[in-house]
Protein backbone atom coordinates (compact mmCIF):
# COMPACT_ATOMS: atom_id res chain seq x y z
CA UNK A 1 0.00 0.00 0.00
CA UNK A 2 3.09 2.41 0.48
CA UNK A 3 3.63 2.47 -3.51
CA UNK A 4 0.45 4.13 -4.04
CA UNK A 5 -0.13 7.76 -4.60
CA UNK A 6 -2.14 9.46 -2.35
CA UNK A 7 -4.43 10.53 -5.09
CA UNK A 8 -5.60 7.07 -5.83
CA UNK A 9 -5.84 6.49 -1.45
CA UNK A 10 -8.26 9.46 -1.83
CA UNK A 11 -10.32 7.66 -4.75
CA UNK A 12 -10.29 4.10 -2.95
CA UNK A 13 -11.58 5.93 0.58
CA UNK A 14 -13.83 8.02 -1.54
CA UNK A 15 -15.39 4.44 -3.16
CA UNK A 16 -15.53 2.69 -0.02
CA UNK A 17 -17.09 5.47 1.82
CA UNK A 18 -19.41 6.19 -0.98
CA UNK A 19 -19.97 2.29 -0.98
CA UNK A 20 -20.65 1.86 2.61
CA UNK A 21 -23.34 4.87 2.85
CA UNK A 22 -25.39 3.45 -0.15
CA UNK A 23 -25.33 -0.14 1.64
CA UNK A 24 -26.32 1.59 5.42
CA UNK A 25 -29.10 3.70 3.56
CA UNK A 26 -30.28 0.83 2.01
CA UNK A 27 -30.79 -1.06 5.60
CA UNK A 28 -33.04 1.97 6.72
CA UNK A 29 -34.89 2.12 3.52
CA UNK A 30 -35.83 -1.08 4.24
CA UNK A 31 -36.38 -0.77 7.79
CA UNK A 32 -38.95 2.18 6.72
CA UNK A 33 -40.50 -0.03 3.98
CA UNK A 34 -41.29 -2.74 6.21
CA UNK A 35 -41.91 -1.16 9.26
CA UNK A 36 -43.73 1.84 8.55
CA UNK A 37 -44.53 1.07 4.88
CA UNK A 38 -42.60 4.93 4.17
CA UNK A 39 -39.61 5.68 2.49
CA UNK A 40 -36.28 7.56 2.86
CA UNK A 41 -37.33 10.96 1.13
CA UNK A 42 -40.32 11.15 2.76
CA UNK A 43 -38.48 10.66 5.95
CA UNK A 44 -36.22 13.14 5.70
CA UNK A 45 -38.74 15.57 4.28
CA UNK A 46 -40.39 15.10 7.21
CA UNK A 47 -37.77 15.87 9.15
CA UNK A 48 -36.90 18.81 7.50
CA UNK A 49 -40.66 20.21 8.46
CA UNK A 50 -40.38 18.84 11.98
CA UNK A 51 -37.55 20.94 12.91
CA UNK A 52 -37.95 23.97 10.63
CA UNK A 53 -39.51 26.87 13.11
CA UNK A 54 -43.01 27.34 10.95
CA UNK A 55 -43.59 27.27 7.61
CA UNK A 56 -40.89 26.47 5.08
CA UNK A 57 -40.05 27.65 1.82
CA UNK A 58 -40.17 25.10 -0.68
CA UNK A 59 -36.76 26.08 -2.30
CA UNK A 60 -34.74 25.80 1.21
CA UNK A 61 -36.34 22.20 1.48
CA UNK A 62 -34.42 21.27 -1.74
CA UNK A 63 -31.42 23.21 -0.48
CA UNK A 64 -31.99 21.55 2.69
CA UNK A 65 -31.96 17.83 1.95
CA UNK A 66 -29.83 18.67 -1.58
CA UNK A 67 -32.15 17.55 -3.90
CA UNK A 68 -34.17 19.10 -6.71
CA UNK A 69 -36.91 21.61 -6.43
CA UNK A 70 -39.16 18.77 -8.78
CA UNK A 71 -38.48 16.09 -6.37
CA UNK A 72 -39.20 18.16 -2.90
CA UNK A 73 -42.38 18.88 -4.66
CA UNK A 74 -43.47 15.58 -5.42
CA UNK A 75 -42.87 14.74 -2.19
CA UNK A 76 -44.87 16.85 -0.39
CA UNK A 77 -47.62 16.18 -2.66
CA UNK A 78 -47.66 12.57 -1.38
CA UNK A 79 -47.36 13.57 1.93
CA UNK A 80 -50.19 15.96 1.53
CA UNK A 81 -52.19 12.81 0.15
CA UNK A 82 -51.49 10.63 3.31
CA UNK A 83 -52.56 13.82 5.78
CA UNK A 84 -48.60 14.11 7.25
CA UNK A 85 -48.58 17.55 5.48
CA UNK A 86 -49.96 20.51 4.12
CA UNK A 87 -49.32 23.86 1.72
CA UNK A 88 -50.03 27.27 3.09
CA UNK A 89 -49.37 30.53 1.29
CA UNK A 90 -47.24 33.23 2.73
CA UNK A 91 -48.86 35.82 4.27
CA UNK A 92 -47.01 38.70 2.88
CA UNK A 93 -47.17 37.35 -0.70
CA UNK A 94 -49.82 34.74 -1.70
CA UNK A 95 -47.64 33.71 -4.50
CA UNK A 96 -45.11 31.72 -2.77
CA UNK A 97 -45.92 28.40 -1.26
CA UNK A 98 -44.70 26.80 2.16
CA UNK A 99 -45.47 23.69 3.54
CA UNK A 100 -45.85 22.37 6.82
CA UNK A 101 -46.47 18.98 8.73
CA UNK A 102 -50.10 18.51 10.14
CA UNK A 103 -50.65 17.36 13.70
CA UNK A 104 -50.70 14.17 12.58
CA UNK A 105 -47.88 14.44 10.38
CA UNK A 106 -45.83 15.61 13.64
CA UNK A 107 -47.22 12.74 15.83
CA UNK A 108 -46.21 10.26 12.32
CA UNK A 109 -42.82 11.47 12.27
CA UNK A 110 -41.75 11.66 16.02
CA UNK A 111 -42.77 7.82 16.52
CA UNK A 112 -40.56 6.87 13.32
CA UNK A 113 -37.72 9.35 14.20
CA UNK A 114 -37.74 7.99 17.24
CA UNK A 115 -37.23 4.12 15.89
CA UNK A 116 -35.36 5.21 13.26
CA UNK A 117 -32.48 6.53 15.93
CA UNK A 118 -32.28 3.36 17.39
CA UNK A 119 -31.83 1.93 13.72
CA UNK A 120 -28.89 4.28 13.33
CA UNK A 121 -27.42 3.48 16.90
CA UNK A 122 -26.97 -0.09 16.47
CA UNK A 123 -25.55 0.60 12.38
CA UNK A 124 -23.24 2.99 14.49
CA UNK A 125 -22.64 0.54 17.43
CA UNK A 126 -19.34 -0.05 16.77
CA UNK A 127 -18.20 3.48 17.43
CA UNK A 128 -17.26 4.50 20.71
CA UNK A 129 -17.19 8.23 21.51
CA UNK A 130 -13.87 8.81 20.82
CA UNK A 131 -14.11 7.46 17.39
CA UNK A 132 -16.98 9.60 16.90
CA UNK A 133 -15.45 12.06 17.42
CA UNK A 134 -12.55 11.28 15.10
CA UNK A 135 -15.18 10.83 12.13
CA UNK A 136 -16.42 13.80 12.83
CA UNK A 137 -13.46 15.62 12.52
CA UNK A 138 -12.66 14.01 9.29
CA UNK A 139 -16.12 15.06 8.65
CA UNK A 140 -15.29 18.43 9.18
CA UNK A 141 -11.98 18.77 7.24
CA UNK A 142 -13.83 17.10 3.90
CA UNK A 143 -16.97 19.94 4.53
CA UNK A 144 -14.12 22.70 4.94
CA UNK A 145 -12.34 22.11 1.82
CA UNK A 146 -15.92 22.18 -0.15
CA UNK A 147 -17.71 24.67 1.46
CA UNK A 148 -20.17 22.16 2.46
CA UNK A 149 -21.92 24.02 5.90
CA UNK A 150 -22.15 22.11 8.87
CA UNK A 151 -26.80 22.83 8.96
CA UNK A 152 -28.07 24.26 6.23
CA UNK B 1 -22.12 18.31 24.12
CA UNK B 2 -20.78 15.90 27.09
CA UNK B 3 -24.49 15.25 27.91
CA UNK B 4 -25.64 14.36 25.03
CA UNK B 5 -26.51 10.24 24.88
CA UNK B 6 -23.73 8.22 22.09
CA UNK B 7 -27.00 6.90 20.39
CA UNK B 8 -27.91 11.04 19.79
CA UNK B 9 -23.91 11.75 18.68
CA UNK B 10 -24.43 8.38 16.58
CA UNK B 11 -27.19 10.00 14.85
CA UNK B 12 -25.81 13.30 14.51
CA UNK B 13 -22.87 11.77 12.75
CA UNK B 14 -24.97 9.70 10.49
CA UNK B 15 -26.45 12.84 9.33
CA UNK B 16 -23.60 15.03 8.69
CA UNK B 17 -21.55 11.66 7.03
CA UNK B 18 -25.12 11.56 4.76
CA UNK B 19 -25.21 15.22 4.22
CA UNK B 20 -21.48 15.40 3.32
CA UNK B 21 -21.62 12.32 0.77
CA UNK B 22 -24.77 13.63 -0.80
CA UNK B 23 -23.32 16.81 -1.62
CA UNK B 24 -20.03 15.28 -2.87
CA UNK B 25 -22.14 12.93 -5.33
CA UNK B 26 -23.75 15.84 -6.09
CA UNK B 27 -20.54 18.16 -7.12
CA UNK B 28 -19.52 14.91 -8.84
CA UNK B 29 -22.46 14.55 -10.97
CA UNK B 30 -22.34 17.80 -12.05
CA UNK B 31 -18.58 17.68 -13.37
CA UNK B 32 -19.69 14.63 -15.17
CA UNK B 33 -22.56 15.71 -16.62
CA UNK B 34 -20.57 19.53 -17.55
CA UNK B 35 -17.60 17.93 -18.58
CA UNK B 36 -18.69 14.72 -20.20
CA UNK B 37 -22.29 15.10 -20.85
CA UNK B 38 -23.02 11.61 -18.52
CA UNK B 39 -24.36 10.71 -15.36
CA UNK B 40 -22.95 8.71 -12.19
CA UNK B 41 -24.90 5.75 -12.66
CA UNK B 42 -23.73 5.21 -16.37
CA UNK B 43 -19.92 6.08 -14.80
CA UNK B 44 -20.87 3.51 -12.01
CA UNK B 45 -22.19 0.82 -14.49
CA UNK B 46 -18.75 1.19 -16.75
CA UNK B 47 -16.88 1.29 -13.71
CA UNK B 48 -17.91 -2.11 -12.57
CA UNK B 49 -17.69 -3.61 -15.85
CA UNK B 50 -14.19 -2.10 -17.21
CA UNK B 51 -13.14 -3.80 -13.89
CA UNK B 52 -15.21 -7.06 -14.15
CA UNK B 53 -12.98 -10.04 -15.53
CA UNK B 54 -15.09 -10.67 -18.83
CA UNK B 55 -18.29 -10.13 -19.47
CA UNK B 56 -20.66 -9.92 -15.73
CA UNK B 57 -23.64 -10.90 -14.96
CA UNK B 58 -26.34 -8.58 -14.38
CA UNK B 59 -27.23 -9.67 -10.82
CA UNK B 60 -24.09 -9.33 -10.17
CA UNK B 61 -23.97 -6.11 -11.37
CA UNK B 62 -26.75 -5.16 -9.59
CA UNK B 63 -24.95 -6.37 -6.20
CA UNK B 64 -21.87 -4.76 -6.83
CA UNK B 65 -23.71 -1.42 -7.42
CA UNK B 66 -26.48 -2.16 -4.27
CA UNK B 67 -28.79 -1.12 -7.13
CA UNK B 68 -32.41 -2.48 -8.56
CA UNK B 69 -32.18 -4.95 -11.33
CA UNK B 70 -34.59 -2.65 -12.68
CA UNK B 71 -32.13 0.63 -12.22
CA UNK B 72 -28.49 -1.99 -13.62
CA UNK B 73 -30.66 -2.76 -16.59
CA UNK B 74 -31.83 0.42 -17.66
CA UNK B 75 -27.98 1.82 -17.39
CA UNK B 76 -26.78 -0.87 -19.44
CA UNK B 77 -29.54 -0.39 -22.41
CA UNK B 78 -28.21 3.50 -22.64
CA UNK B 79 -24.93 2.80 -22.36
CA UNK B 80 -25.57 0.09 -25.76
CA UNK B 81 -27.63 2.65 -27.34
CA UNK B 82 -24.35 5.33 -26.97
CA UNK B 83 -22.11 1.77 -28.17
CA UNK B 84 -20.47 2.04 -25.09
CA UNK B 85 -21.92 -1.83 -24.16
CA UNK B 86 -22.92 -4.49 -25.57
CA UNK B 87 -24.75 -8.03 -23.96
CA UNK B 88 -23.49 -11.16 -24.45
CA UNK B 89 -25.29 -14.82 -23.71
CA UNK B 90 -23.53 -17.06 -21.45
CA UNK B 91 -21.64 -19.82 -23.75
CA UNK B 92 -23.35 -22.65 -21.41
CA UNK B 93 -26.76 -21.59 -21.01
CA UNK B 94 -27.77 -19.04 -23.68
CA UNK B 95 -30.57 -17.70 -21.21
CA UNK B 96 -28.27 -15.96 -19.50
CA UNK B 97 -27.74 -12.55 -20.44
CA UNK B 98 -24.25 -10.74 -19.66
CA UNK B 99 -22.57 -7.27 -20.11
CA UNK B 100 -19.56 -5.82 -21.30
CA UNK B 101 -17.84 -2.73 -22.42
CA UNK B 102 -16.79 -2.32 -25.99
CA UNK B 103 -13.60 -1.12 -27.03
CA UNK B 104 -14.69 2.63 -27.42
CA UNK B 105 -16.47 2.26 -23.78
CA UNK B 106 -13.51 1.23 -22.60
CA UNK B 107 -11.35 4.27 -24.51
CA UNK B 108 -14.43 6.14 -22.81
CA UNK B 109 -14.41 5.31 -19.28
CA UNK B 110 -10.61 5.65 -18.77
CA UNK B 111 -10.76 9.01 -20.08
CA UNK B 112 -13.63 10.16 -17.78
CA UNK B 113 -12.18 7.88 -14.49
CA UNK B 114 -8.58 9.71 -15.01
CA UNK B 115 -10.41 13.07 -14.81
CA UNK B 116 -13.15 11.39 -12.14
CA UNK B 117 -9.83 10.71 -10.05
CA UNK B 118 -8.83 14.21 -10.15
CA UNK B 119 -11.46 15.88 -9.00
CA UNK B 120 -11.83 13.34 -6.18
CA UNK B 121 -8.50 13.75 -5.25
CA UNK B 122 -9.85 17.69 -5.04
CA UNK B 123 -12.28 16.97 -3.29
CA UNK B 124 -10.22 15.09 0.13
CA UNK B 125 -7.42 17.23 -0.72
CA UNK B 126 -7.54 18.07 2.82
CA UNK B 127 -7.10 14.70 3.91
CA UNK B 128 -3.31 13.32 4.63
CA UNK B 129 -2.26 10.25 4.67
CA UNK B 130 -2.78 9.57 8.44
CA UNK B 131 -6.18 10.97 8.11
CA UNK B 132 -6.88 8.69 5.29
CA UNK B 133 -5.68 5.46 7.22
CA UNK B 134 -8.30 6.86 9.65
CA UNK B 135 -11.00 7.14 7.91
CA UNK B 136 -10.46 3.73 6.25
CA UNK B 137 -10.69 2.23 9.95
CA UNK B 138 -13.83 3.88 10.69
CA UNK B 139 -15.46 2.85 8.04
CA UNK B 140 -13.95 -0.56 8.58
CA UNK B 141 -15.58 -0.74 11.98
CA UNK B 142 -18.87 0.27 10.29
CA UNK B 143 -18.70 -2.27 7.53
CA UNK B 144 -17.94 -4.91 10.24
CA UNK B 145 -20.72 -4.35 12.41
CA UNK B 146 -23.10 -4.08 9.40
CA UNK B 147 -21.77 -7.46 7.70
CA UNK B 148 -20.72 -5.14 4.42
CA UNK B 149 -17.96 -6.65 2.46
CA UNK B 150 -14.68 -4.48 1.56
CA UNK B 151 -15.30 -5.00 -2.36
CA UNK B 152 -18.27 -7.13 -3.66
Amino acid sequence: MGELTLSVRRLRAWLRLLRLVRGLENQLRDFLRVKYDTTLPRFDVAAALYRHDGPMKMSDLSKKLLVSNGNATSVVDRLEKEGKARRVALKEDKRVVLAELTEEGRDWFKEIAKSHEMQVNELFSGLSDDELNQLRQLIRIVETTNNIAKEG
